[in-house]
């Protein structure tokens, strides 16, 4: 295992029961991080209460790259320039993150910090997007909605930021799993298998 | 113009400030559909203060379509339910809806009630997404985003919940006049031509 001492990641979750398989997934990154002694910080999103809405505070102002956003706003920039790494597990709803991770983005994501600035600060993080759908892998393959999370999300938001070294990782038939809602043993396992298996995929 | 007497269309906005273009969008669209007759409820999530963090309440029960929503979001649902189009008119950001929108999708199109019922409640609405684009056409053609934009809404949404007749309509170049914060009034007829455009092409 390649050591990443002295590196930070940012891990980014997002689901509003702390039992959830997403849960669950972004503990499995956290410990393999851990393990690759990266120092790991931890955003929950709805742990933190993160207000997924762009107000007028955090609009972005086309002529000042230098604008100064909320201090909730900055806070979390900080926090993404502080990562050499990025992870965002999510769990897929309507083929996209939860509307709190597209508030992230959103606010934190803004022009001048994340692009449209004299360089890209973001350039040299690594990214992974870990999401955990219902829908099999064929299903999503013959209706072209992996493509289409790709574009959105590797491309839309890392590419659009400069992040060249970006990846979408979609764990499939997680529907009955998250059913559940308390996972049985041999569920956590399969699940786990497969987040494991799209990390060391990588 | 043909009479829709008797219908009624659901006109949802989201955007921040209530001088914005989207806003003058949305107002465009609303009065076009009054004068064609139909009875217009007019959601305008952020002065609603729409949250859109799903939550526990409304977590899909995959084992239960009968599940019972939180009141909000039922109250939501009899909206949706009592329109016979809906019209969605938003800010392109990030290639998709702002944060509010996608929370509105993830709470309020829920299991049961917008898909995974015995019948599809929503088959015989219209819809359009109307989004107003800070790119132009031929950058969004050339990056494959506006077909991704089509899946993501108009498949993904869309129809995935029945609705047959949707369309995903984008208006393009707005980014100078949504930057002006105060549009002068030639940036205002520009952009409502825009507008115009977008809607009668339909």
């Amino acid at each position: 295992m390649t050591s990443h001492q002295g590196e930070r990641a940012l891990v980014v979750v997002a689901h509003p029961r702390g039992a959830s398989l997403t849960a669950k997934a972004a503990d499995r990154v956290h410990r393999q991080l851990k393990a690759a002694q990266y120092e790991v910080d931890l955003l929950d999103l709805y742990a933190e209460e993160f207000d997924p809405r762009l107000g007028v505070a955090d609009e972005p102002d086309w002529n000042d790259p230098g604008k100064t956003y909320s201090e909730e706003v900055r806070a979390h920039m900080a926090r993404i320039d502080a990562a050499d790494a990025i992870a965002v597990v999510f769990p897929v709803w309507w083929f996209a993150p939860p509307a709190i991770v597209k508030g992230w983005i959103d606010r934190v994501w803004n022009h001048g910090f994340a692009y449209g600035g004299a360089e890209s600060r973001l350039a040299a993080k690594r990214m992974l997007w870990l999401g955990l759908a219902g829908g099999s892998g064929e299903a999503y393959e013959a209706n072209g909605l992996t493509a289409m999370m790709d574009v959105q999300l590797r491309m839309g938001v890392s590419n659009f930021c400069g992040i060249a070294d970006a990846e979408l990782r979609l764990v499939h038939d997680v529907e009955n799993a998250e059913a559940e809602q308390v996972l049985s043993g041999a569920e956590v396992a399969a699940a786990e298998f497969l987040v494991d298996r799209a990390l060391t995929g990588r």
